[in-house]
């Protein structure tokens, strides 16, 4: 199953999957998208992001080596179909996407879930903006503009995560990837087999 | 929203409601059935069924004051309308039905949200419905063979858990519920104030 955590520039999106990851460590895996923006002090190439040059970059966009892309305040980033289908074999993958980039991905990937992260405030946005501290005032209230775009877009997605407190937000898309687990489909062979046991009986 | 939790006699569906209902207190209630079958030693009158006569049962049938009703292992089990109807304004309602049960709320109340617990093996439902005590050696065979086609039906049901750890099979309830309350659909209200928030801006 994939999973696009999408939301506006600040919403938390990265931090809450970051925790996922590490609370989901056998079940969950990340998808780790191409960007040409510049390395934050606490990143790492392979982890967080690979981290190209506007050249490679637009070579891969030439070769259509992008599930999605997008600029988004003038950098680029895209999700190699690569990184998907690599990872997508070995369980639920998660996807850490721009409202532009999610729409791409549900043209292509409709049966994924989409789940929208949005502080109930965007002075909580402007809070996180300013704390990251790369952000120039002009990048802030650039970000907090396009924000007030982005939030009219919730409507596109299936769940929606008011992150006011990180602990239960964080909470709240856990339930989202635990939920999706105990769908029926998701559970054919398993119930497959249980059928199976039924049938037999208890003395079996 | 209305989730119906069914399984099985014996798959332990009661003891996880008991559980959540004590974490989630404040968000989650307990649609309380009417029943016929002498109480266990454990049980209260009106927390966790209302103990009725034949008579008294036979009139509410009549009286069309059930929402379901259904004869299991040769007594009556029912949900009462005014139950539902005066419960559920106060947040989320967990039904404890049998699967004939839930079949009616299905046929009523397409909306609600219906989970399948099912041990892995019929030999922890034997062993669990040994544990009871109050159970015959015919009645124990019984409910096995009936279980056997209960299980049957789990293609019925929107969600599978799985419930051979109470720990984990608790959580997975929970998780369809808090996921429940993330639906885009659930979160209206509290959308359309966070983006007249985000109109007015970060100044505001």
């Amino acid at each position: 199953m994939l999973y696009v955590i999408s939301g506006p520039s600040g919403c938390g999106k990265s931090t809450l999957i970051r925790r996922l990851l590490n609370e989901m460590k056998t079940t969950v895996r990340f998808s780790v998208s191409h960007t040409t923006r510049p390395r934050r002090s606490m990143e790492l190439h392979g982890k967080d992001y690979y981290f190209v040059s506007e050249e490679e970059f637009q070579s891969m966009i030439r070769s259509n080596a992008f599930l999605e892309w997008a600029v988004v305040h003038g950098l680029h980033y895209g999700t190699s179909r690569e990184e998907v289908e690599s990872k997508l074999g070995q369980g639920d993958l998660l996807l850490d996407l721009d409202v532009q980039g999610a729409r791409q991905v549900r043209a292509k990937c409709p049966q994924a879930v989409f789940v929208f992260v949005v502080p109930s405030h965007p002075k909580e946005l402007r809070r996180r903006l300013e704390l990251r501290g790369s952000n120039t005032p002009e990048s802030i209230r650039e970000r907090l503009a396009a924000a007030r775009n982005e939030v009219e877009a919730y409507e596109e997605f299936d769940y929606i995560v008011v992150n006011d407190f990180l602990e239960k937000a964080a909470q709240e898309i856990r339930s989202i990837i635990v939920c999706g687990k105990c769908r029926r489909e998701s559970r054919a062979d398993e119930m497959s087999s249980i059928l199976n046991s039924y049938r037999l009986g208890a003395d079996s």
